[in-house]
C-alpha cells in the first residue's frame, strides 16, 4: 500500500474527476458503499479466486473462549465479521438487493472507490488500488452493453489516452468453441482458464495444458487456437460479420455473433483513440460472466486496463430474482500511470514570498485578494537561498511569484513574475 | 456505516469539492495514506481514547499456533497486523517521519478521507465517517494557525454555510486557570475532563466531580466557571484585549492572552457568516495538544463540526525530531447534513425518453451529439405510464426531457421540454 504525495495526489485526482465527469455525462449515478462488508457476503462464492485474498478484521471485544472455540473449529473466519471489499461488484449487488425499492428500473451505477487483496507484493500489484467501474442493472437488451462502452471510451479519451484497443467477445461463443470440440460440460471452467493463459503458453501449451484426458477435444482446440493466433496479436479481428464468422468454426452459437455483429453497428461512432476488436480467445477470469466480455488493451501496459462484462445471474445471488445486469471497470492505477497533468494545471498559481516585518494581517489581506481573483496562492517565506524558495515553488507546480515586503500595500501592488 | 444513494452521494461529492478546491486556493496540497497503518503505530498512545476504537485486521495466513499463543499471552493484538486509521493526525505524523526530505520546510497538506471507529450505533455518530484535514507542519508561529482558521472559514463560507462561531483558547490559559486555582499538576488531565463537560454539568457538576479531593481548588475554579458560564453561553467572549483579559484571573499566562489577541488581529476579515470566540473553558479532548486549540460551533448541530489545535510535539514521537505543527479538522458527516444541493445542479441534464424502434446506433449518436455539447444526458424507454418515467428523471435531478422515436433523424430535431 502506498502514500501519494502531492503530485501525485493531485494527478490522480485530476484523473478521477475527468472519469467521474464522463460517466455522469453519459446518464450514470455515483453511489459509495462502506468498505467493509459482512465476512459472509465477501465469501460467498461470487468472488472467485479473490475471497481468497479479503482482508478480514478482527471481531471486537473477543476473549479467551472465542479463541478456544476457533482452535477447536478451526475456522478462523468465527474471528471475524467483516472484511475488506475486494471488489465493487459484490457490494454492488448487495447495495442494489437492499435499496431497489429506491431506484430506477434500469439503474446505471458508478462506482469509484479503493478495494483491496492481500496481494504477494510485486510490481504493478498493489493491495489498496482503485476502481472506476460502472454497471447497469435492469437492462437485458444491447443497451446496456453499448452505454457501458460508450461511456469508458469516453473516459479514455477525456483522459487523452490514445490507442486503446477495447476486446470484445461473448461467453456463449467460448462455449460453443468448447462444445464444437468436444470437451464435457464439467471441463469447461478448466479449459477457459487454459484459454486465458494462451499470450504466455501459446496454442501449443494449452494443448499440452488440456491433453491429460480429453486429447481429442484438445487437439480440436488446438488447430482452432493456430488459426487464431495471429489475429489475436494483433487484438482480435474486426467487428465486422465478414471478419468474425471468417474466423470461427461453422456452427458456434449463431445468436452471440449476432449479437456482436449488431453491438459492432451501434458503436460505429468510438473516439478516434478507441478501436473495437473481436476476440474469441478472451475469457475474462470471473466465473459469474454469462454473455458479452469485454478488456481493455493500452500499448503502453502490459496488462489489460480495465474490463468487464454481463453478469446476468450475480444479483439473483443477492436478490432471489434474477436482474439483468452488466458492467465495466477501469482499473485506475494502470491508467492513471499512463497519462499526465494536464499541462495548463497551476495556470493562475502564485507564490508570495514575504518577509517577516510584513504583519500578519496585512498578509492574509493580500493572499486573499489574490484568492479571490481566482488564483491559488501559496506563502512562502523569503529565505537566504531565494533560489531554493523559487526551485520549490516551481517544483510544487506553482507558475507565477512576487514579492510581499512592510510596504505592499495591497495585491494590486505585486509585481508577479513567471517561475522557471 | 451507511451507503450513499445517487442524491446522497451527489451531496457528499459537491460538498467535498468545495472544501477541497477552498483550501487548494489557499494554498493547501493534497496528499493520501492507505486506510490501514501497522497495528503498533496505531496504539502508539497518541490517538487517546480513540485507539481503543480502532478496528483491527486479522494477519494472513494464522494457524493454530498462532491462536494458542495469542491466548497464552493474552495478546489479542498479536493476531493482527494492521488496523484502519481511527483519524487521519497519527498517518499524518508518520507519512511526514516517511517523506519529510520530499516535503518542503513548511508543508501544508490537506486530507479528505473516510476513518473507522467501532462505536457503539447511536443517531448522528457513524462507523465510518469522513474528515477534511489541514495541517501545517513546520510553521512555529502564528501564521500557521491564522491560515488554517482562514482556510477552513473559507471552505464554511463557499459551502454556504451561515452563523458559524469558531471558538478559540490556548491550553496554557487553561494551564494557567488551573494553576491559578491551585491544582497538583499530576490532576489536570482530569481536571481537564471535568471542564471538557461544563455545557453538560455545569460549574456545579465541575466542582461536585472534583471535590473528592482539593476541595479549595475546586471551589476556587467553580467561582471563575461560574463567572464564565454566561460568556460561554454565547459562544465566549469577542477577541479584543479588553474582553479576553475581562474574563481572565490576574496573572494567567500572559503570553498566551498576547497570542490570542495578536490572531484575533490577524484575522480581522473573516468572511461575513464566521465569527470567532474566546473560550476559556474550550478543552478539545486530545491530550496532544500544545498550544491554540479551536472548535466550529454552528447553531444546527448540537456538537462541534470542526476542530483542531497547535500539537507541537507529536511529530517528534515520530520522527524522533520535534517538528511544530498545527491542525484544522472539518468533521464533514456533521457539515454535509447542514447544506444543500446548489440549485443550479444539473440545469444541462437531459432525459431522452426513447421508443424502441429507434435504431441503437442512431439513439447513441444523439445522446452523444448532446454530451458533446456539454450536456449531462440520460435514456430512459417509453413505458405505457409516461408520467412515471417523467416523475422518475425530475427526481434523479434531471431538468429537461425530449422524445426520440423512429423518425428523429438527429439532436437538432429534439424538442427539449422542461421537467417539473
Amino acid at each position: 500500500m502506498r502514500d501519494f504525495l502531492p503530485a501525485d495526489k493531485a494527478r490522480r485526482e485530476h484523473a478521477l474527476g475527468v472519469i467521474r465527469e464522463s460517466f455522469a455525462a453519459h446518464g450514470f449515478d455515483e453511489i459509495e458503499t462502506p468498505v467493509v462488508e459482512d465476512v459472509a457476503r465477501l465469501h460467498s462464492g461470487l468472488g472467485g479466486d479473490n475471497e481468497k485474498l479479503a482482508f478480514s478484521v478482527l471481531k471486537r471485544g473477543l476473549d479467551a473462549d472465542d479463541l478456544q472455540a476457533a482452535m477447536d473449529s478451526g475456522d478462523l473466519l468465527s474471528l471475524t465479521d467483516l472484511g475488506l471489499r475486494f471488489d465493487l461488484t459484490v457490494p454492488l449487488a448487495r447495495f442494489y438487493a437492499t435499496h431497489r425499492a429506491e431506484l430506477p428500473p434500469v439503474f446505471r451505477s458508478i462506482q469509484i472507490a479503493p478495494v483491496w487483496r492481500a496481494e504477494r507484493p510485486q510490481k504493478g500489484r498493489y493491495r489498496q488500488f482503485v476502481q472506476c467501474d460502472i454497471d447497469i442493472i435492469g437492462e437485458a437488451g444491447q443497451l446496456a452493453e453499448v452505454e457501458l462502452i460508450t461511456a469508458t471510451a469516453a473516459a479514455l479519451d477525456a483522459l487523452g489516452l490514445e490507442n486503446c484497443t477495447i476486446r470484445i467477445n461473448d461467453r456463449r461463443i467460448l462455449n460453443g468453441l468448447l462444445e464444437f470440440c468436444g470437451f464435457a460440460e464439467a471441463r469447461w471452467p478448466q479449459v477457459l482458464i487454459s484459454i486465458d493463459k494462451l499470450d504466455k503458453i501459446g496454442a501449443e501449451g494449452v494443448v499440452k495444458e488440456l491433453s491429460a484426458d480429453g486429447a481429442d477435444s484438445a487437439a480440436v482446440l488446438g488447430g482452432i487456437l493456430e488459426q487464431l493466433e495471429p489475429h489475436i496479436a494483433e487484438g482480435g479481428v474486426a467487428m465486422t460479420v465478414e471478419a468474425i464468422t471468417g474466423i470461427l468454426p461453422d456452427g458456434i452459437d449463431t445468436d452471440a455473433i449476432a449479437a456482436l455483429e449488431s453491438l459492432a453497428h451501434a458503436l460505429d461512432a468510438l473516439p478516434s483513440g478507441v478501436s473495437l476488436r473481436f476476440d474469441p480467445t478472451l475469457v475474462r477470469g470471473m466465473g459469474y460472466y454469462t454473455g458479452t466480455i469485454f478488456e481493455i488493451a493500452h500499448p503502453g501496459s502490459g496488462s489489460s486496463v480495465g474490463g468487464g462484462g454481463r453478469y446476468d445471474g450475480m444479483i439473483g445471488r443477492f436478490l432471489g430474482t434474477d436482474v439483468p445486469a452488466c458492467g465495466f471497470s477501469i482499473g485506475f492505477e494502470r491508467v492513471v500511470d499512463l497519462i499526465e497533468t494536464p499541462e495548463d494545471a497551476g495556470a493562475d498559481s502564485v507564490v508570495l514570498v514575504y518577509d517577516q516585518t510584513v504583519p500578519l494581517n496585512r498578509l492574509l489581506a493580500i493572499k486573499a485578494e489574490l484568492i479571490a481573483s481566482g488564483r491559488r496562492v501559496r506563502l512562502d517565506r523569503r529565505a537566504k537561498n531565494l533560489k531554493a524558495v523559487l526551485d520549490r515553488a516551481e517544483a510544487s507546480g506553482f507558475r507565477s511569484f512576487a514579492f510581499v515586503n512592510a510596504d505592499t500595500p495591497d495585491a494590486a501592488a505585486l509585481e508577479l513574475k513567471p517561475l522557471g
